[in-house]
């Protein structure tokens, strides 16, 4: 089965059009303007000199990249003449700042005495990763070449010092995400090296000791960059949450490449833990800070959750390569509850602002507690923010976006596999395909595929019931069917989920989804007391028009009202149960996704079950 | 009301006389030897040089002059040669190595060239504070004046470089513990001046801008020391918990020293800041490891907890001069709570080990996690210790348990005040008391206080009813009665508590207590899976002999049998509530002070609520 390209696919109306429409033509020049003031954009002509402020950042070069791959993506749907400038403007003067000699291109190492290839932890070979993935995109958007050529020339070289010739001091990048820019590149150029330098780093990945991370840091073990081993023995996704899923796509792309079963097997195994052990209930990943890392299996706390937006957004480039090595609606089911929720909170309703972290629970009071001393513990901000130091979140929400519909449909075979469901059209191998729905406002989809021979529609795993009005067979969590014209219904009752017994932080809570959506109380919707309500988990639940929340930008899903049990306790700190008057009160649920749009206030998925 | 002293007293058996018997016959020397093998006892010559391993640290002095304080009390009750003289052999050290002509001493500051009475946070005047009380316990107990003279020459000086002639470079401590010292040097000297410099200590604290700890230590706010505020303003209690109740204990002296009432009424407010919305139900004090603190209000996350065993025997002193400055029985019912939780569990049943931390919850598997970092985040240890490097609280624990009874009595204008029921007899004021019962193994308590007026039983904060075989009225939390030859029967059944709404680690969450008793659920009786259990506030319970988890050394009071509901999950992450099934298990609670006494195991104070 082959993934359809976003570029073969138009999303007409509905909640992903209202995503993309704010990302073009708010969220593009946002970020933009953040990174301009910020230097990022002046910092490209390599210029600075010591003394300048701002200097640029090790990794400035993959915020702009990103951001012009996000843009080419807009430009490849429709003209965007002052976003097509700006980005212009900014491959021009990376092109010609680029060496001359050698095809080599960094902001940060043109302008300092610092030697390049030499510290392994330094992004250089991620952000020529990023400059890449712009490149090709670029080109495929605008059939303007020299940006990818230019890149293809630095590409040479870094093939030339690592693996020709050996003179860099490291092996494998420090921050994995060139592997898988070398794959795309390798496709666009039709140049088999590239691919072969791919391998090349995903063979060598973990079998050096010699770069290992705990020798050259003295704050990190090898698990944190997975360099504790060879990745075709790794049974377990360890470290930085996006390192590991960058460096995963690459090794499902290669293992497919290749026919590699030794990888696929290894990419396979730390998709399960992932999915199976490590991940939140929103398709967050991460559940420290330290390192931005996961930690270990059903450890998933919920205040302290780190699930930076970035590990949403690398686990559906993860799961799309997985969907493509291995027919299994379980990787769609990921993407889905990533794309929907994981993801998406780290975006404001506005377009404009940004998490870093989508902790689980917040409580602004306790954010501020702690006085005694000026190290305070981590916990993740309250509201987003424009930019950030180290930005990385924001341009990838303007890159992934724009290219959403990439996870929406497959082909084999004559088979047209429908694993995202979104109002679009879309044309690829003969086949031209109409999908009309209001999902995830509700479930009903009638979809048309003028063309083909069959349809496979992902059953989502949270639909308990639905109807199909043609015969089907079930296949690997696909309805699969000889019809091409259909109307598939997806019951979409609110459901209260609970989480296995051994993730202790969920232990005696329950959480609302509604068909992929995963709802939250917010303090300003609920008198602030969200911490000691609970919920009955046969509750039943009212549907409301988001706009009564949401002024603006409204999702496109509705809230929730339902009753929960309060508590009432005497005076002081402890009392005994038998004391405790409870009460019923209304209550609201929001979209997870939606929090944290209406000023800091009390959140929380996990909600104490009655 | 005065309080009487432990010298008056004779604890006869039960449970006090089980731990008092432990550390006379174990602890103590169990805690000498440590101390003797990490170089503590051979500091005290100061001789050591640059090069010498190991090297005295700057609260070396505290560890032992606790210890000499805890020998003392044991010496006052019963003869004990040996401890006697490994005693007075350290007490022969200090004094031949005291400075000639200053009477200074301080094994670090002597043996190293830093300019003394410089560094306010080097802990060099809190040394000098845990020698008085070393020096005043040992000339109580021996009636050996030598070491009180030595200490008290050196008191002479530090009045002389701090407030007669202030050359020195801080105005007061920066771990406060020499205030309350002078206090009871002053008294057992009859020499005023003492207590006038306790005086000058509290009216300075927090009113030299130039020393605040946030100037001088980059990781600190003034909080942290209490040092933000005059002592006098303060309404909360902040920062470090023990140098936060230390000084607190001296601010309580002094007000009722000096009738100062505007102190009295800051001792009062902090006091009730700490009780009603700083303690955890054990009577642990200290939210974050982070400056070892107070964080904020009802902020009492149970897994993090720093709840340092000093910082419970420091509420005890400060709650016993709260005590004795206003009648309520509020201050001996949070003496009871750390007596018999926050403290003992610092301690291990054979008596050798201890916890500096003592968390209300415990999972060994996720103190484990943290893999991709060398900085994982701070977690309490899960079994005690015999010697820590900063071992400032097994000395504390020798010092406390054979002082014990002096919580116990209180006596004013011929009624004898009863504030903690121990089994015992006493002499004091012309009036011979006898306290017989197994408290808090029962409820029943026989009282018979020959040459008394009245008697005024506390009736505990824990107990809801209660009989007493005499007329008496309620006062201030007393039951005052004529009779002077009682029963008082004191009901204590098992008890389910709840937490204050307003703390949200224990929201839908219940505790087990029986009389003052805290009750915890370890891994090692319940099957591992105590994280998932979930109790009924009505839950029955049986009481069973403690023997049957804890060969010897068991606890004097029983452990607890009832059922629990557990729940039975499907595989994966997340599943719908409904596919939730649950079943009754039968489950065991022991002593909370107890816990981890058998092996790294799972522990749990607040429980799922059913």
């Amino acid at each position: 089965m082959k993934n359809i390209d976003h570029s073969a696919v138009r999303i007409r109306s509905g909640f992903w059009r209202q995503k993309q429409d704010l990302a073009r033509s708010v969220t593009a020049k946002a970020v933009y303007d953040r990174f301009a003031e910020t230097g990022r954009f002046a910092a490209l002509k390599c210029q600075w000199k010591p003394g300048d402020e701002p200097e640029p950042h090790i990794f400035w070069d993959s915020d702009v990249a990103k951001w012009i791959e996000g843009v080419a993506y807009m430009l490849q749907e429709a003209p965007a003449p002052e976003l097509y400038a700006l980005a212009r403007a900014a491959i021009d003067d990376i092109i010609a700042s680029q060496e001359k000699d050698t095809g080599y291109y960094n902001c940060y190492y043109q302008t300092h005495e610092e030697p390049r290839f030499t510290a392994r932890g330094n992004h250089e070979l991620y952000c020529l990763g990023h400059l890449i993935e712009g490149a090709v995109a670029w080109y495929a958007a605008t059939g303007e070449r020299d940006f990818m050529d230019a890149m293809a020339r630095y590409a040479d070289y870094v093939e030339k010092c690592f693996k020709t010739e050996g003179t860099a001091a490291f092996v494998t990048p420090g921050h994995p995400e060139l592997e898988l820019a070398l794959v795309r590149l390798a496709k666009a150029t039709g140049e088999r090296r590239y691919m072969e330098l791919a391998k090349f780093f995903i063979d060598q990945h973990g079998s050096n000791p010699k770069e290992s991370f705990s020798q050259q840091y003295p704050w990190a073990r090898d698990e944190y960059n997975m360099d504790e081993m060879p990745l075709r023995q790794r049974t377990t996704v360890d470290g930085h949450c996006v390192r590991a899923f960058y460096l995963l796509s690459a090794v499902a792309d290669i293992a497919d490449e290749y026919g590699d079963k030794e990888l696929a097997d290894a990419a396979r195994r730390c998709f399960a833990n992932a999915v199976e052990q490590r991940m939140y209930i929103t398709g967050g990943f991460g559940s420290t800070y330290i390192g931005e890392a996961f930690s270990g299996d059903y450890d998933l706390p919920n205040r302290t959750a780190y699930t930076e937006t970035c590990a949403a957004i690398a686990m559906a480039f993860f799961a799309r390569r997985m969907q493509k090595l291995e027919l299994n609606s379980a990787h769609a089911d990921v993407i889905e509850r990533v794309l929907y929720n994981g993801i998406l909170s780290g975006f404001s309703l506005d377009g404009k602002a940004f998490f870093y972290e989508n902790p689980l629970e917040i409580d602004p009071d306790f954010n501020s507690v702690y006085t005694a001393t000026k190290n305070p513990p981590h916990l993740p901000i309250t509201q987003r923010l424009e930019v950030f130091t180290c930005s990385c979140c924001p341009p990838n929400v303007v890159r992934l976006l724009p290219a959403v519909a990439d996870y929406a449909y497959g082909y084999a075979d004559g088979t047209v596999y429908v694993h995202q469901y979104m109002d679009s059209t879309a044309a690829f191998d003969g086949v031209t395909l109409d999908v009309a729905t209001n999902y995830p406002a509700d479930g009903v989809v009638r979809i048309k595929a003028n063309g083909a021979k069959k349809l496979a529609l992902r059953i989502p795993g949270w639909c308990r019931s639905f109807t199909l009005d043609a015969p089907y067979v079930m296949e690997n969590g696909y309805a699969v069917t000889d019809a091409v014209e259909v109307i598939l219904t997806l019951d979409m009752p609110v459901t209260v989920m609970a989480a296995n017994t051994r993730v202790h932080a969920d232990a005696g809570r329950v959480a609302v989804m509604r068909g992929p959506i995963v709802y939250c109380m917010e303090g300003v919707d609920n008198n602030k007391e969200i911490f000691g309500l609970r919920l009955a988990a046969d509750a039943v639940f009212e549907e409301e028009d988001a706009g009564i929340c949401f002024a603006e930008n409204a999702p496109c899903v509705p809230v929730l009202k339902t009753t929960v049990t309060r508590r009432v306790v005497p005076e002081g700190l402890y009392c005994t149960a038998a004391e405790v008057k409870t009460e019923e009160i209304p209550a609201r649920f929001i979209p997870y996704f939606a929090f944290a749009n209406r000023g800091a206030t009390e959140m929380l998925v996990w909600v104490l079950e009655k």
